[in-house]
């Protein structure tokens, strides 16, 4: 392995799509299997994916959420309850049509969401307006038939968390729907430092069986947009198909509010195509596995690696640190490092020891720091938050660098061709000029911002009048 | 709901399956869906399994471990690989045929375990002694084609961990096998307070494809067993089978020694059957989603909610503790309370204000304690500790006052008519007389333990000469 680890990867300007593959393997987050389509998440990669886990759980929680399990499995009845979801899902889903040896009477699918299971069991506890809200989630795998794949972005499995929550009114469950968007919008840049647009998806775009969907969108290296997390208003028709009623404070029975949410494993490639380099991944510090990898230099000299395991000692309650003591050469293993993204490097060897110091090196920029032995500590945790900040900062200025506006279909292909990115047009909400934007250029609406802007008032498709501005790119 | 809660259940020694269904289902640890065989885990139970799920995560990563994640569905003929292993799962698993609308090319299985899976990837990853050992977990969801399913005990689908690790040296994997049946044996004892024996199984009740398997036993309050936890040695089968081979230090190619080892929800069928009794679920303080339930006297009474509310907020960062504010009634919420086997309810009322006490109530014993004020977080914080070893405690004098010695297969079935429990009986070793055993009693060889113990000479069944011990038990 280590071997591989300091061959080159492809040169990411060259050829983007390989630079990812390259390090996807090659930084050690996965490994192909002779399962199509599926990915093997190597333990640096769920080591990851425990992170982002972690942090999101405990903001589910904090709102009141509680986690539960559904099963795997979903009758194909059931599943053609509600017209617009089965329409939305059954081209995607994987079929089970026998246990064992036998044939069973109903074909059971393998969840690709689960709006129904929630569905059926909320119907069973929900009774009176006592029993609202009802704030479930849940952690779990599902499956939906790609033809394609990559890894993480589109995988016939991925790993997710579902929220699926019923209230008494249309305002509460606008309110959850909004504040679980902020929630992924807020894990994204607050933990993974990925600035995201919010906003509203268009019809077309919207989830099958949702009243709206709201979406956070950010920006890849190569100018292609990723929806990165999802919340979805269900309004009441999923509770008017399953019959989730409850009898109200004024004693009417009536359907509940509902609302569903969702954010994957496909985050993981997000945060490897805003922040990865030429050298491999570049990890935000508050998800990575190791935040400091210490390398011995001329370790073989007398004192060196006790030095090492010392300063490993007494700072690995304050930060995630390993070292590397392999009989490799020191540029290997810096080679290692950056291919995995550590945020820091810290080189320590006879010369530091002497001078009662050691040198810090940041994987997002390469500087050097000295820093001398008493304020080693203190230093990794400002130069942690600094690291956080700065890619962040780097990676909203790629974004607004690569935010353009066209005012015109002339505008709008030119743009595409010099790069992508995110192109701000005008839209008169007319599904035609969405679906001829896609065909013409394969670029669709990604979301209708929350901040509303006008940058004019004619449909950059038929130049009718246009009060939306939308946000169009090639996407993931 | 909550009129459900205080129905009588069903008197366990009067039927104890009909009490074990009355108390998953009232204490809303499941629910039941239009999915055979499968079950929802609501919000308590899944609480419940999450501080199970944290407790052995930590020590399977103190020893080293690493969380990976495998592809949920197998194709056929890399299941086919292990002829053992297949002949073992192929009757109990579920087939997917076809992916939308597309019969595949080949049926996938969903995993039943993933062997195969940890054995593919291990071919690709390990190449000499240096990438050894190689010791890797899974957190995953199974399935199974049961013909007959109970909550927890026996289901579709059910939650897990897998551990598949590969050294080597056999001694190596010997140590591992060992260690991780150890660390199984801690979590049953020393968190959820089940006693546990520990021993290997019989060649007819091993694990498919395995060299040996060890298991730790646990006895029911019926005075039946169940198998909590096992840990194969796998030996050098799959390694074999698959070609995962590695240079060892005399630069020669060898197979890999490789062990298993599985933990699951099931464990939570255990500790109700275990510790419940005619109120409900008696849960350890070491995994109780609330530790603590204060239950306002009075509480319409000025100061009374106002001194339950600082309670709580004074003690919530020791402990993890609730307020039944609602206005139910006191008794109502003590059945509540109960059913749902919260460890200690705190009462507090106008005279215990008065008086600066409040009082403790234990749930194992229905124990009254009177505590001043000023000693509450100490004296909650002993009596749960005291809780947790009183529960095991009892769990072990039953599981002793329910072990029999049986010298021939008079004794043996006069002991299971009278009550079950673990039979301790000598075994040549044979075959036959195992399966006569079964087929004449329904109890199987639960596991010849790691204490060794001649109870005389001659095996129970034909009286020739025998060496090894074994507990039998009817079992779950």
């Amino acid at each position: 392995m280590s071997k591989q680890m300091v061959e080159k990867i492809t040169n990411m300007d060259a050829d983007f799509a390989q630079w990812y593959t390259d390090v996807v393997t090659k930084a050690e987050l996965i490994d192909y299997s002779s399962v199509r389509g599926s990915m093997i998440i190597r333990p640096y990669g769920y080591a990851i994916w425990e992170n982002i886990k972690a942090a999101l759980d405990e903001e589910i929680k904090r709102t009141g959420h509680e986690n539960v399990y559904m099963p795997l499995l979903i009758p194909e009845s059931l599943l053609q309850k509600e017209k617009d979801h089965i329409e939305g899902f059954a081209p995607e889903v994987a079929w089970v049509t026998h246990g064992g040896d036998e044939k069973l009477a109903e074909r059971l699918c393998i969840r690709p969401t689960s709006e129904v299971l929630f569905a059926e069991h909320y119907k069973n506890i929900i009774h009176s307006y006592r029993d609202l809200p009802k704030l479930y989630n849940q952690w779990a795998n599902v499956v939906r038939w790609e033809k394609t794949t990559r890894p993480f972005l589109r995988t016939l499995e991925f790993l997710w968390q579902e929220g699926h929550t019923c209230h008494e009114t249309e305002e509460e469950a606008d309110a959850e729907t909004t504040q679980m968007l902020g929630i992924y919008a807020d894990i994204c840049e607050r933990v993974l430092a990925i600035p995201v647009v919010k906003g509203r998806k268009t019809e077309k775009e919207k989830f099958a069986g949702a009243k709206y969907t709201y979406t956070i969108e950010s920006l890849m290296h190569d100018g292609k947009a990723l929806q990165s997390g999802t919340s979805h208003n269900l309004g009441t028709g999923f509770a008017e198909t399953f019959g989730i009623e409850f009898l109200n404070r004024t004693g009417k029975l009536q359907p509940v509010h509902q609302t569903s949410w969702g954010f994957t494993t496909r985050i993981i490639g997000a945060m490897i195509m805003v922040h990865g380099d030429d050298k491999g991944l570049v990890l935000p510090p508050a998800i990575a596995p190791i935040q400091v990898l210490i390398v011995p230099i001329a370790q073989h000299k007398e004192g060196v690696l006790d030095a090492a395991y010392a300063l490993r000692n007494s700072l690995k309650t304050s930060v995630r640190i390993n070292i590397d003591a392999s009989d490799k050469k020191p540029g290997w293993k810096f080679n290692e490092s950056e291919m995995k993204g550590i945020p820091i490097r810290l080189e320590i060897g006879p010369k530091d020891i002497e001078n009662q110091q050691v040198v810090l090196v940041r994987r997002d920029t390469g500087e050097k720091i000295c820093v001398q032995n008493h304020e080693i500590d203190k230093r990794i945790q400002s130069l942690l938050q600094e690291i956080q900040q700065s890619i962040f900062a780097k990676a909203l200025e790629h974004r607004v660098n690569n935010t353009n506006v066209a005012f015109n279909m002339g505008d709008f292909k030119e743009q595409l061709l010099d790069g992508g990115g995110f192109i701000k047009a005008m839209w008169c909400g007319a599904q035609t000029c969405e679906d001829l934007i896609k065909e013409q250029t394969q670029a669709t609406a990604r979301c209708i911002p929350f901040e509303e802007e006008a940058v004019s008032d004619a449909c950059v498709y038929c130049g009718k009048a246009a009060e939306e501005l939308v946000y169009w790119a090639k996407a993931y």
